[in-house]
């Protein structure tokens, strides 16, 4: 299957597995989707993530581990798919955008890689603004 | 009693109300109240509103008439308060900030009155921001 949007996918199958309250997701892998995963991870709305050869054709498969409060409530509100492949969104370094005054992070995709808002602010770096969760 | 942040009461009910998905809720108004209820009534957050005069006091008390979708799906997701007694937060016109890129409102307390960030953007005025709502 040919896909416009692998990001939205990931997002989507993330989405739909936190309304659902699932305890994992899994999807086909690529390098981005796998950074992607890491700062969620370290930022805290995962619990973890793992990326496994395929066994029977190339490729990954990445396998997301959710993560809920003690309580069973949810850690990620929303998610949304930021610049898309029909409408690239780029910002400046000094015009990172903030999400809800700080209570999320957007993630920007910059020649350092992919990172926070609050870290390519630090780093003055722009780039793309991949998504915002929250 | 004593309120340092009537605002941030209001939202607190608002917030609480809208999680435990109750019909209405009661609170002492005030102008400003009151304004920022028909904003939130303008842009599709609530219902409705009524401020009635007390019979036993001084003063209105405001009544908000909450809203969720057909299926009873909550149609408020999140209430922020921005700026606080404590901590002003102010912006010109120029730098008003959007909510998850246009998916919430910033309500923005300008010389010409409440409104929302889009409104403040095309009239070119600045104000402090009250709450951002999505």
């Amino acid at each position: 299957m040919t896909m416009t949007d692998p990001i939205a996918d990931m997002l989507t199958r993330l989405r739909n597995a936190n309304t659902a309250m699932h305890d994992d997701v899994s999807m086909p892998s690529s390098k981005v989707k796998e950074a992607l995963a890491e700062l969620l991870k370290k930022e805290g709305y995962i619990e973890d993530f793992e990326a496994t050869d395929n066994t029977d054709r190339p490729g990954r498969t990445l396998t997301v581990t959710m993560k809920y409060s003690p309580e069973r409530a949810r850690i990620i509100s929303g998610i949304k798919r930021v610049s898309k492949p029909g409408l690239r969104v780029y910002t400046k370094s000094d015009r990172i955008p903030r999400v809800l005054g700080g209570l999320g992070v957007a993630v920007v995709s910059t020649s350092q890689g992919l990172m926070t808002d609050r870290e390519a602010r630090q780093r003055h770096v722009g780039g793309e603004i991949l998504c915002f969760v929250w």
